[in-house]
């Protein structure tokens, strides 16, 4: 594979031309904070769920710059020589606190603060956004997935139509916000998600008959398998299933077609077989509304791609990675924030706090502190506010319990625990202002 | 990082789950013509670009099942201990032949064509299309922006907004098709397209004034680098840049307003100054609407960040891997096609030619012909057409001239070459048929 391993060349080039200029002038060792957070949700939607958290500490624990690396960065001369001497020893040894990796967010929250040098942050901006943006993208359109659902089991069946890596990290995002399995083999070897999958067209196309294919998988698979009834007509295959499979036939998938005129006469089909247990899965080409208008018929489980890896008409969460507080030359404090036309932020320090009413969530409550001070521990106007961020590297050492499988199990706990305090408005899927208000309290 | 080396889990779980069922029943050996193709051009749009062609190439050569990979699939019970034998010494052994890297394609276009045993072919199909899904669409996007900006210089700079693996892999199909350079270091380093970028908003807030960034950013990169002017006022960026850098400042960059406005009113100012070789380069929200809209503007580069990388629209290409043609029992060969509603395919090897008039492509003719036999060579009904595949593979051994950075140099020649063969309305923007008909013709 042509992919590097080190993680340090995912980098904008500026960053390391900020950096090569930094280290000139004096400014590379400024103490900075600097803040990723979305201006808005995109797509109109009423909460964005927070994924890649994991996944990004892995690599900043691999962001370190080997031969490889520093060699192309000579040869095309983008740094100079001193500058190649400080990325040789380049390690993150600030701090990072966060949202945890499944929780909800909402404009403006203070997803990831990264606390260093200048010198140290500025290098993480592009790597921090891919993950974050593309993995909450992901996550975000599954978890409204996830609630259209409803009790019925979904599967990310999508990496076809994402890149083969990103393909990946989708599943992990997925699986995180609801979604119970992954067709993504990688997905299960790298993330622990479970997998699943049978049966494609093809099967059927490689046989002589459709019988013959069905007779094959069972024999290989089992009764409880699922078989894929549509390659040609789809009475006639129900009946072959049947016919070939028993009335303890494990599922049919349905793959095309108008779902719920085709699901209604298929559960009949297989009810008038006596094959009353067999699951129906239906694959064709769904997203949240699709799901929601399935509410009704006599479906089991559904198979979710495209929709869900390209973030259902959202594929990008649109969160971006700013200063907001330096040293100024004595050593002191300065919140910083640029004054560009709709791309204005808000200089300063964030600690966010969610507040509830009755368990119900009513605000997202950002206190604005004045400085490198340690965060305030309680929201004084809201004493029952749970805290929304936590350590995740303080003086370069990463917390691995975010991390791999057992961060992916405890994001998917800690997202399912969050989606309980929202508001009932929260889960219709159309357009809106989202779910509650974010609020800025100036300390 | 998380990731496995090898590509060979960039597998739906079906896939493996066939192949354990066929080599079961004796058909995993039947020869197989599988093709990935596209139904229709997604979003209206009037061309596609082919992408990705040499990546997977280099993905497919690394697609070998070693000790991880196999400890999982037996952990996992995925497959039964005879398949686990056969993924042990898997190496595709087949023949690939296919569309050029940088081809344009139309609905129905074989864009690839996989011939082998079932066994080895039908594991292929996920890693095929996550490639030349995502390298396609990003691909098109950035053809249709290509030709919005005509001669002025595009540079692709959305990495933030797409997986970090994707991002790199945005910035190749970016290149390839029409971009000049990109942000991405790494995209850099594997690929050798080009970098580019200066600095961020950032590296002014870290300075106490605006001219103090300004002075070091020139101290550092020079006079001819390009200066970020809006973090504050522009007007007073604009002449804190002059009156710092001197007349021969390099560039400046606009991030953000009413891009026409903004971009007359500092060309204006300028000029006044006396920097009338000052460039400007605006990267605000830009797609291939944005840049048609600022053709008449005093604007001479442009950046893209999301749109691109995201396909401005259409985030994956919608290409398919369908079984066209096998053998049957007694080793005779049968065209295969499944009937589904809406997913029809058509059956058969299939040879494209593009026709043309003086030099103008008229259609995309492709001939289905009735078996395993060697491909017509010509087009009988169009003598002038052009032939529009390659054999990329032959018996399991790849051509490397598509691979690494040759294989992107020669892909972005191809790509300008061919697009010079478009009809003028293929070149408009609006939504549309395809810009020449698909005719398939029967052998």
């Amino acid at each position: 594979m042509s992919e590097s391993r080190s993680s340090a060349l995912h980098t904008d080039r500026y960053e390391l031309t900020m950096l090569d200029a930094a280290l000139q002038d004096g400014t590379a060792g400024r103490r900075c904070v600097f803040e990723v957070f979305g201006r808005r949700l995109s797509g109109g939607r009423r909460f964005g769920v927070v994924a890649g958290t994991g996944r990004l500490l892995s690599l900043i624990r691999d962001f370190r710059f080997g031969h490889e690396e520093l060699a192309f960065l000579r040869d095309e001369h983008v740094v100079d020589p001193a500058t190649l001497d400080y990325l040789e020893d380049y390690r993150f040894t600030g701090t990072i606190t966060g949202y945890r990796e499944g929780e909800l967010y909402f404009p403006g929250s203070p997803v990831l603060t990264i606390e260093g040098t200048f010198a140290e942050a500025v290098v993480l901006e592009t790597l921090a956004l891919s993950v974050l943006n593309h993995d909450s993208a992901v996550a975000t359109a599954a978890a409204r997935m996830s609630v259209a659902a409803g009790d019925r089991p979904l599967a990310e069946m999508g990496s076809r139509r994402a890149g083969e890596q990103s393909a990946v990290a989708a599943a992990r995002a997925a699986y995180i916000a609801g979604f119970g399995a992954t067709s993504n083999l990688e997905a299960g070897r790298a993330w622990g998600v479970p997998t699943m999958g049978t049966a494609a067209h093809a099967w059927t196309l490689l046989h002589d008959t459709e019988e013959d294919a069905f007779r094959a998988q069972i024999s290989a698979l089992g009764t409880d398998t699922t078989l894929l009834v549509d390659t040609y007509d789809i009475r006639t295959g129900v009946e072959t299933a049947i016919r070939v499979a028993g009335t303890e036939l494990g599922g049919v998938r349905l793959d095309s077609g108008d779902l719920p005129t085709v699901a209604a006469a298929v559960r009949e089909q297989l009810d008038a077989l006596g094959a009353t247990r067999t699951r129906i899965t239906v694959t064709s080409d769904l997203d949240e509304f699709a799901i929601a208008a399935l509410a009704a018929s006599p479906v089991d489980a559904y198979g979710v791609g495209t929709s869900v890896v390209t973030g259902s008409g959202v594929p990008t969460a649109g969160m971006v990675y700013k200063l907001v507080a330096r040293q100024d030359a004595d050593g002191g404090w300065v919140p910083v924030a640029k004054a560009s036309t709709d791309k204005a932020s808000r200089g300063g320090r964030k600690t966010a706090f969610r507040a509830l009413d009755d368990g119900t969530a009513t605000s997202e409550q950002i206190i604005v502190a004045d400085g490198f001070d340690t965060s305030p521990a309680v929201d004084a106007a809201h004493p029952d506010a749970r805290p929304l961020q936590v350590v995740l590297a303080e003086r370069g050492d990463i917390d691995n319990a975010c991390e791999g499988r057992v961060g992916v199990a405890a994001a998917r706990a800690h997202h399912e625990r969050v989606r309980e305090e929202l508001p009932v408005r929260a889960l219709a899927l159309s357009r809106s202002d989202p779910a509650i208000p974010t609020v800025f309290v100036q300390r």
